[in-house]
C-alpha cells in the first residue's frame, strides 16, 4: 500500500491567522507534517508527500502544482497497489489508529473529518476517483456507489481531527504528536477553561510581528 | 454492565439558543436522548436515565438533582457491577461504537469528547469517581492515576461528538441517528458550504417567537 500525504507547500493553514502568522503558520504545518509522517512510518508503511511545491523531508515527495483532487487523482490513476491518502494536518493520528484504519477492509474506507471532509482514505478499487470540494465525505460515497466500490467508514476521533481553526488547537494540546503540540507549548498557547468547551490562549512570547515572504 | 445516560432535564442544551428557542432545544433534546437509548438498546445492554428531573421514557429512570459529578458518582458508589456513563447527547452513536466501547478492556476505559471533555466512561474499579468540571479528560486520567486503575482511551469519531454547540449540528445533519438528524431536517436545517467547514443554516419554517415556561 501506497500512503500519500498531500501537503500545501505554499502558505498553508491560512484559517489559523487569528493566532498565527504567515512564518508561524507554515512552521506548525511542518511540525503536524512531521508527525503525520512519523505515525505513518511507525505503523510499517512509507509515506509519500504529496506536495504543491518542494518539501525537505526525508521521506519521497512528488511536487504537483494542481488543486488536491487532481492531485490525488493522478496518483490514483498511476497506481496498481491500494492507495491511501490522508492529509498532513492530522495532528492527533498515531501509528495505532493509521495500522486500524489501512487495515480496514473495503473498496474504499473513509475517515470522515469534522464538517463533511474526508481526512483520509483507503483507495482498493481502480475507478475511485476523488472530489475533495464541498462535504467531501458525501461525495466521497457517491462516487464510490457509482463506480460499485465497497464503502467502509472508519470511525477514529484522533482522525476525524484536521487542524483548520483556531480551536482545533485545543486538541492538539490535549491529545496531538510530539511535535505539534510541543511547538504550540513553546509559543505559550495554553487551555483556558470556561463556560463552553475548552479553548486556547497564548499567555507569553507575543507573536512577532514578522510579514510573510 | 449498567449503562446509565445523565440528563438535565430542565433548560437543556442552552448554548444551542443561538439556533434554537428553549422549546425546541428540549425537544431536540429528547430527541437525541432517544437514538441514544435506542443504541445502548440495539448493542444488548440495559439503559438507565440519570435526570434531574422526571423525564418520560420508556427506560428505568434515576432522578437525582445534584450536579452531574455527584449524581454518577452515587451511582458508581452503589453499584457492584461495572458501570457505563454514557452522555444523551451523543447523537452521532451507534449499537456498533457502544458495544465496541463497552467491550473494550480496563479498569477505567473513556472516550474522549472534543473540547477535553470526557463523553463515555467505562468504570470498573471499585475507587474511581469522576470529576466532570473543567477539562475532564485530564481530570479523569488523573483520578485514575491516583486509585491506581488502569486506563485505556477509546478512540471514536462517533462518541466523540457531543452536541452543544450550533457547529455541532453538521455532525448530526451528516452522521446523526435517525431521529436527531430528521428533527432537524424537519425544521428546515441544512448543510451550507463556504470557505471553512461546512455549516448549518435554517432555509425555511422560522422558529416561532415562544417564551420558555
Amino acid at each position: 500500500m501506497q500512503v500519500v500525504v498531500p501537503y500545501a507547500a505554499h502558505a498553508p493553514k491560512t484559517r489559523l491567522e487569528p493566532l498565527l502568522d504567515a512564518d508561524e503558520r507554515e512552521s506548525f504545518a511542518r511540525a503536524m507534517l512531521a508527525d503525520v509522517l512519523e505515525a505513518v512510518e511507525e505503523s510499517g508503511r512509507t509515506a509519500t508527500v504529496l506536495a504543491t511545491g518542494p518539501v525537505d523531508v526525508d521521506v519521497a515527495v512528488i511536487v504537483d502544482e494542481r488543486p488536491l483532487t487532481e492531485a490525488v487523482d493522478g496518483v490514483l490513476a498511476t497506481s496498481d497497489d491500494p492507495v491511501a491518502v490522508v492529509m498532513a494536518d492530522l495532528a492527533l493520528a498515531t501509528p495505532t489508529s493509521f495500522d486500524q484504519l489501512f487495515e480496514t477492509e473495503g473498496d474504499v474506507v473513509i475517515a470522515p473529518g469534522r464538517g463533511g471532509g474526508t481526512n483520509a482514505l483507503v483507495v482498493r478499487h481502480p475507478d475511485f476517483r476523488t472530489d475533495y470540494h464541498g462535504v467531501s465525505y458525501h461525495d466521497h460515497l457517491a462516487v464510490a456507489r457509482k463506480v460499485g466500490a465497497s464503502v467502509e467508514v472508519f470511525d477514529s476521533f484522533r482522525l476525524s481531527t484536521d487542524v483548520d481553526e483556531p480551536e482545533d488547537l485545543v486538541e492538539v494540546l490535549l491529545h496531538g504528536g510530539d511535535r505539534s503540540s510541543a511547538w504550540l507549548e513553546r509559543r505559550g498557547f495554553t487551555l483556558e477553561t470556561g463556560a463552553g468547551r475548552v479553548a486556547v490562549v497564548r499567555g507569553w512570547n507575543e507573536r512577532p510581528r514578522v510579514e510573510n515572504g
